[in-house]
């Protein structure tokens, strides 16, 4: 939670962090400032409240993070330029200034998206001419990856939100395709043209934007072979067919508050053929089991073994077993959802995950199975939430029936 | 373009450039694969062609990039978590191996977003187990910069789609407001509640929707002393009135080519108070005179300049004379936009702007004047482009009558 950091900066002996970047590429400023901000600094000193450094265009903007607000042009651009004559040292002189008038010394955190290159080479310089900061830049989990990483209340309500309206989003799409007849095993509309993917994706634009919902990466459609690779996208082209398995995972962004929903639903339009149905009834099973077991206080990479055994078990291979088989479940088990899509903590089991699942964690659960050869991919996917009482809280509510009935059957 | 990246290379002595991040908070990345990957590193030697690491999972939403693909599989992060305990070791012994494998040494250049405090740590470390490779970081303009600020044929079309698509956008908003009547001064609904700029921006967001187009930043729908500061977002729940200055500036972003177009008018609903009227009619003076007279070969910093020496003239205050300056002309003329919508050249006056106008680039002009205590602001901004004959090509096809009509007048 926000209110973490403080304690966490303690933990890391911070003297002072500074964040530096644009809120649409750091999640971490967005998080902050809660509002689209453009070249903003964030420096907080362990014993101050935070400032923030904006241009004067977006000092208004600006007032929403709840900040004192300090205008770059106190330390104009043009000046340093002039004196310096090229970015890097204006930057580093710049930077000095500022941390030099606030009165900061020894270990400082630094954060905020930037160039890696141009990172590594101004901090270099600046560490050079502040013999005072000792430069302190974490691998995650960062103290703003475990921050975030335990949503408070506001947060969980408006991840609820986002949950529900995804939900009536998908619901939208029942309907959408349910409307429309089959003509030799795929659908069509009413003139007789092939139904697409791509109508159904811009039947989800709109459903989406009604919403101020906001897809920051394309949604997953994938029909057939392509539902065997977890991130097709699906082919815009392609007509939607009876009888074959359709991912369809749905991740929007409420533009509003910034919060992402995450959900897939497995999809055959008509029937089913047997031996999938059993495959996705063998998903179905552990993912029951995962939601009725998880528990706060438990490891995440428990949940990812448990599945990992599960599947083996039933013969499928798995990334646990050989971590390049592209069949079997070959994917984590789920990832924190919060500003962005993927983000801690991670269900896997990967050596560095001691995370313990906590109140305020937010997490997908996907199990899923795969076979793009054999011309199949199989997910369920929720977005569930643990709430400070470490209740967990299912926030996808959409039914999980594989079978999408049509007019006309099959 | 990208065709002068290999000449980019050569001009800074790079034998390799690596890039390393996600497509969507890295917009190198984007421009160099054409796709929307998560993870993924490009490593470039000077001397063949380009490979993309990417998750096994993405490796079909990959093949758009037409690089050849290689899969992170090949360096399991399980084995050098394993191996060494932590990410940062395990990121630095995994792309020192990457590199060691590729046969790079030399100079190596390294970009795409990163925390900036972890980029640090990482090449420091990594630089002290390579001492065969020199890093380099770049400070703007980037190589990067520099290519994607010339855009190729196929960049410029797919910019003049979103300048049209974004025209048919405004014209909608023109008639949907144009829709409602005005009561005391301000325009209200059918069932006489008012109209405000919140349902203005939801019927923008559905008809981005409806083409695609994406708003990554919130548009300005700013009226009144609102429209006073550049970029204040405009408030949702005031209601839209007749005879103040409204400052409507969009830009949107094609999600299939993720290219942005940005552009403002300045509209009176109704009508127009003389004074303001007089105002808005100079900064039309100059723009036209701008577009008259801009061309490849100057210098980017001379159009401010000219407008500088313009706004002055006429007693306003700009930012060239007081830095700080909240009234008057107290921004830059414009920004080349691209896959961001602020990006390279800038057409400003800083020390290091020594860009000269060339064939390819695509710039926003948008002089502006504004005094917020005095409850207005007045911009007009277009995107043009500079086509590969050096002919200025106006991407913004939209009128710029300032007032518009109402039903039943004011």
């Amino acid at each position: 939670m926000k209110s973490d950091i403080p304690q966490l900066m303690r933990q890391r002996q911070l003297d002072a962090i500074v964040v530096h970047g644009n809120t649409d590429t750091s999640s971490d400023l967005a998080y902050l400032c809660g509002a689209t901000l453009e070249n903003v600094l964030l420096l907080w000193r362990a014993d101050a409240d935070p400032v923030l450094y904006v241009s004067p265009i977006e000092r208004e903007a600006a007032v929403a993070s709840g900040y004192e607000i300090r205008l770059w042009s106190d330390y104009p651009i043009v000046m340093y330029l002039r004196k310096y004559g090229n970015r890097m040292d204006a930057e580093v002189a710049m930077l000095s200034d500022i941390l030099r008038d606030n009165e900061v010394s020894g270990r400082v955190g630094f954060y905020g998206m930037r160039n890696q290159g141009y990172a590594w080479a101004m901090l270099t310089a600046f560490a050079a001419a502040n013999p005072q900061i000792e430069i302190v830049g974490e691998a995650s989990p960062t103290l703003f990856d475990l921050a975030r990483q335990t949503k408070d209340d506001a947060e969980l309500d408006a991840m609820k939100r986002v949950g529900e309206q995804t939900a009536e989003v998908m619901a939208s799409v029942v309907e959408y395709i349910q409307q429309h007849e089959v003509v030799a095993g795929g659908l069509v509309r009413s003139d007789g043209s092939p139904l697409t993917i791509g109508d159904i994706k811009a039947h989800i634009r709109l459903e989406l934007a009604m919403r101020n919902l906001d897809e920051a990466h394309e949604n997953i459609f994938a029909q057939g072979r392509d539902a065997g690779v977890p991130h097709n996208r699906g082919q815009w082209g392609m007509q939607l067919r009876t009888g074959e398995p359709i991912i369809f995972d749905i991740f929007p962004r409420d533009k509003q508050t910034g919060y992402y929903h995450d959900i897939t639903r497995t999809w055959f339009l008509g029937y089913a053929p047997d031996d999938l149905l059993i495959r996705w009834q063998q998903i179905k099973a552990i993912y029951d089991q995962l939601l009725s077991e998880m528990r706060v206080g438990e490891p995440c990479a428990h949940y990812q073994h448990m599945t990992c055994d599960y599947f083996e078990e039933l013969g499928y291979p798995t990334t646990r077993l050989d971590s390049k088989t592209q069949v079997g479940y070959n994917h984590s088990l789920g990832h924190g959802v919060g500003l962005d899509v993927h983000e801690a903590p991670g269900l896997n089991h990967l050596p560095d995950n001691d995370t313990i699942l906590q109140p305020g964690h937010v997490v997908s659960v996907e199990p899923g199975l795969y076979d793009p050869e054999a011309g199949w991919g199989l997910r369920i996917e929720d977005t569930v939430a643990f709430d400070q009482s470490g209740r967990l809280v299912n926030l996808s509510s959409f039914p999980y029936d594989p079978i999408i009935a049509l007019k006309n059957g099959a």
